[in-house]
């Protein structure tokens, strides 16, 4: 089995340790590929006894220089609803509270082993923390660029782990610093970009097929980046390309209004309205749109939500006794629009409603 | 097998579905016994295919009636550290990010299976967001009496949960209050009082027994009702009982300066000093300290840490990414001031520091 990096744009491939974020020739972002897969009976057969993702680090690029605190291997939760049986996956209960730790565990493992002084990453919050705590586990530095709207919670959680916080006006400004202004031995680890953050993240997939259920219609996932639902798509390639499953699942984006470019793409229309309760979701040009778009338009469909929408969702959540932030709600709020078939259907939860405790009050 | 309520003063007995907080005829707190442990050849012949708490469903009472939202299975991590393994088992990876999420889903599976309308806690904060959070997937009302100066995030969270708030002037009025306004129907759940609270606590043990390692010398615990400590110490009694260990590790309470009844009687001696940022360490008279002393006085000791020795802590913790509230911290602080041989420690990390973040910039 062999690691490689190869650009999406023109098709480049470069040696795993390369240190670089996007294509050298086109600019475009980097994927990630595994050639010669294992032959393996069963799965099992390369799981390594560890209880965290790392379970899986034949899989992972650099596991041998795994940065772990605890992410991974996360409970589910069967809900039925109106004839659908929803699998909640809580991404959540994590080191810092957002499935972005599986990404960062991944991506700061890359930089652990490449030998890196300090991670630069752009984020609106979870990242930020994710790789700030992340940073500090594995002994590098780290600076983190966030609009400076962001919550302040998450900030001063960034803060906290000691990684510098540069603050910008606007989230464009956040991810266009953090690449101008990197210095030698520093390393760019946004998760806009770094494709070793899915190989994280992808994780979700292989825990479900282990413990659980795999067979699914759809996933629901909340999109930005899109690096969320790219990874979960690459845990089901993977699987596929092992021989484990046969086919895959539905993709279904969820995005908010007055930032739905997926949508806009897809549908080649502008959707009105304001989704502002989820500033996790506010990407205007996702690096890897051709990406989204492709695995959209083989089998899936991106729904945009709004506030109240998002509101009756974190509502819902809450009688259950659910606590997600409102970026997470999105994914329950995007499944009751959906007009499908779907039946079963993956629904990972992203963020905890902690950190946003003021926005889920007076609903 | 069968469950049994015992009282800890009088040793009176009653029927596990009896609808009691404290026993009827000398006001001393229940525990909960098992008689006629089942015979097992593995323990692995009694666990459920869940992967929650509930997969140790037979060894909890009214396990059919279960309110679950993915407690426990919480990951660990070893840390080595001047000659020391230590454990962190990362308890607030749990739907409300603290431990007493075991112990809510047990407490609230009683409320439920005992068919009670309205479940009624004290608590100074992550034990009220607990209770409301199982109250709603429950379906249960919740009342939560708190001090008014509890963490605001806390509070934010618990109303969230549509559960009634009652601020109370003081930790003592919130206690008293809860159990002089109970109506009929409701059932007082306070988690310094109800042996149910335990059961779900005690599943940490069987945790560490079924996938990773029991063999301890020590177990360290933040002690304020003793309700965790006294948890642990339950799941290792099963263990003992069912014939799976041999002997008990010592069990370190660790209590904050300004508030430490358990080491004033421990020791005969009062401690100065202040520990106010451990906020969940402030029950002054806690129910069960008799059962806390004959736990350390067998086999364990206290210890009382101040704010400057937390601060540390904290900081100690954060420099390995990792991310709790000043009140879990004073595991680590209590453990340096140990004067021992111990060399394998189990540290329960108790709740999160994203829910007092305001706390741990600055140090």
């Amino acid at each position: 089995m062999k690691f490689i990096l190869a650009c999406v744009g023109c098709s480049r491939e470069y040696d795993v340790e390369t240190p670089l974020w996007r294509c050298r020739v086109c600019d475009s972002p980097i994927s990630l590929k595994i050639e010669d897969y294992p032959e393996l009976n069963r799965f099992q057969d390369i799981v390594e006894d560890d209880l965290t993702l790392w379970r899986y680090g034949k899989l992972i690029p650099f596991s041998d220089f795994r940065v772990s605190i605890g992410e991974g291997l996360t409970p589910v939760h069967i809900h039925s609803f109106r004839g659908m049986e929803i699998t909640f996956k809580f991404e959540y209960f994590s080191p810092t509270g957002s499935f972005k730790d599986r990404g960062a565990s991944a991506g700061v493992t890359r930089a652990n082993a490449l030998q890196a002084s300090t991670i630069v990453e752009d984020s609106s919050g979870n990242a930020g923390l994710a790789y700030s705590a992340y940073a500090a586990a594995g002994g590098l530095r780290a600076r983190i660029y966030v609009p400076e709207d962001a919550p302040p919670a998450k900030l001063r959680l960034v803060s906290a782990f000691n990684a510098e916080l540069v603050k910008c006006r606007s989230r464009e400004e956040a991810s266009e610093r953090a690449v101008s202004e990197l210095k030698q031995g520093e390393m760019y680890v946004g998760h806009l970009w770094d494709p070793f953050f899915m190989e994280g993240i992808k994780t979700e997939v292989f825990e479900l097929y282990e413990f659980s259920n795999i067979d699914f219609d759809a996933v629901v996932v909340p999109t930005a980046s899109g690096s969320h639902l790219l990874g979960i798509y690459r845990g089901f390639i993977d699987l596929l390309e092992m021989g484990f499953i046969d086919e895959l699942p539905a993709f279904i984006a969820v995005q908010s209004a007055g930032c739905s470019p997926v949508y806009e793409e897809f549908y080649g229309e502008k959707f009105e309205g304001d989704g502002s309760l989820a500033d996790g979701l506010r990407i205007k040009n996702p690096p890897r749109m051709r990406e989204i778009l492709k695995v959209l338009r083989a089998n899936g469909d991106v729904v945009v939500v709004n506030n109240d929408e998002i509101r009756e969702a974190i509502k819902y959540l809450l009688k259950l006794g659910i606590l997600v932030e409102p970026t997470s709600a999105t994914s329950w709020a995007g499944m009751m629009k959906l007009e499908s078939e779907y039946r079963k259907i993956l629904m990972p939860l992203t963020g905890t409603g902690i950190k946003t405790a003021e926005k889920l009050q007076n609903l």
